[in-house]
């Protein structure tokens, strides 16, 4: 197995959405900070959707205008349109991304679109952000199964996975949203959209809300991808009970990573001190049980046994 | 992959012990027998060790005589010495299961004995067992690492096998005591030691506690293990905080088997209605993730989204 790694952080933005009360600009800022600090290269810092629908990112261009924004890290942001677009040139960012489910019902109750009805709103926005110098990411939601449809099936993914390629999204990250995946299918189709699309332009998504979260990972890994998404503290992904699971934890994915050889760039006794940092913003305790296993001794300076 | 799989589950014993409230014995019974009635066909039901250490398990006879036993069901029960097994005797079990470590330090602190001195006294508990037409299953602890000395070697974890195999134990269950394994390590010890032993003297015994459980299975199931230890709910294996993860979670394995075609003869609905139960018993939140994603749909007779 080749053994670089590349995580793609997104607790600030996916994770961060679910919140209810609302979070203090300056505390994201330093989330993200922290997360830069500990080796992370790419992170989904806000999204741009209308702030009606989501009040808690309402302040996206003050977070992406707070950052002290390091060289060689790509700052990235949900962007749904052309509105949103706007509202995101005006932090000079130089990444955003994109999404749509590769379920029809899924995409209506989230997007409000049929799937062909998305295309050309998406198309408009990475056209027009390509042309800008703005690199694009996509999404592609309900890549393993949906909560309304069941089964989803690979034809569909394999689908809206070239669209966004076609549009000029340059990475498409194919998600678990609801965390229903096993690993001989996810082995299974990676293999196959990496047959039609190469691994380089794929990253996996996964939620561990059924606790197969790193299962998926290890079997995307043996299928090639070398990207994977990943939230701190295992924040966001709609969980719907206290001490759920959503988003697989950055720290559980690299614990995992880092035993079995593989290089991240990235620390992870210092996510362990931002996901601890994140716990106590929000006053609970998050899903992650590298986390949960590793803060107390992290937090006194030493290195946990792995 | 062959598709038949085999749980044995150590809930009542491994997660119980760990219980400071006692629990009643007619509550303890009533937990094996549902998840005897889900379809688990081995059980490890409770523990002879001195009650002085374990109080929570002083009611083993009573456990064990006041179950309804069914036919075809193994009901075992952790035996440390004779003096253990006479108590088991009195229970007119079949099958009793032993244990040791592979790291010395881990054996001295768990048995307060070297490995070499505890191997005359497990032979006595398997020669006599065996001599009177009990079964005796293995466990090797800390054989992916150890909370005192870290790694582990390989040839350790093979001469403890060995020599319990000698003893004749049927069957030895490799233990991620702690739960630091990952799954690169966990193929590659499974796959030397099947080479040695053969798959069907094996089975694999995972902790969650950094969140690799299940991957863990996974990697297992490439080497060729056809056998697995988990716990209902997840309870037990010594979690150091609330809402921390010890033994890999009954619901968890099942519902990642299913997903990937195995079979099993365990109902996942009728678990997670015992992991429920549990709940109810210890008045808690337990770490499997299945449990709190399908209990609520469960409890109102409908079968989840699978």
């Amino acid at each position: 197995m080749t053994n670089r790694i590349t995580l793609f952080e997104v607790g600030p933005r996916d994770g961060l959405q679910n919140e209810k009360e609302i979070i203090d600009t300056s505390l994201k800022i330093e989330l993200i900070e922290r997360l830069v600090s500990s080796g992370i290269r790419r992170i989904e810092a806000t999204s741009f959707v209308n702030p009606k629908w989501i009040p808690q990112l309402a302040d996206a261009i003050d977070v992406l205008n707070g950052i002290r924004r390091k060289d060689g890290v790509v700052y990235s942001a949900l962007v749904p349109n052309l509105k949103g677009l706007e509202r995101a040139q005006q932090t000079g960012i130089k990444e955003i991304a994109v999404f749509m489910s590769a379920s029809e019902s899924h995409n209506k109750s989230n997007i409000n679109k049929t799937i062909e009805e998305t295309y050309p709103v998406l198309r408009e926005v990475a056209e027009t952000a390509t042309a800008i110098g703005i690199k694009v990411r996509g999404y592609v939601s309900t890549a393993f199964g949906c909560p309304y449809e069941g089964d989803v099936p690979l034809s569909a993914v394999a689908r809206v996975t070239e669209e966004l390629l076609h549009m000029g999204v340059y990475e498409v990250s194919i998600g678990d949203t609801i965390g229903v995946g096993t690993p001989g299918q996810v082995k299974e189709r990676f293999t196959s959209l990496i047959e039609l699309f190469g691994k380089e332009r794929l990253a996996g998504h996964f939620h561990d809300t059924r606790g197969t979260g790193l299962a998926n990972v290890y079997a995307a890994l043996e299928a090639g991808i070398r990207t994977f998404d990943s939230s701190v503290g295992g924040l966001g992904g709609c969980p719907y009970a206290p001490g759920a699971s959503g988003n697989i934890a950055t720290e559980d994915v690299l614990y995992m990573l880092h035993g079995m050889g593989m290089e991240t760039g990235v620390k992870l006794e210092e996510v362990v001190e931002a996901g601890a940092f994140l716990e106590k913003i929000l006053n609970r305790t998050l899903p992650s049980r590298v986390l949960q296993a590793m803060k107390t001794t992290c937090m006194e300076g030493e290195s946990a046994n792995e």
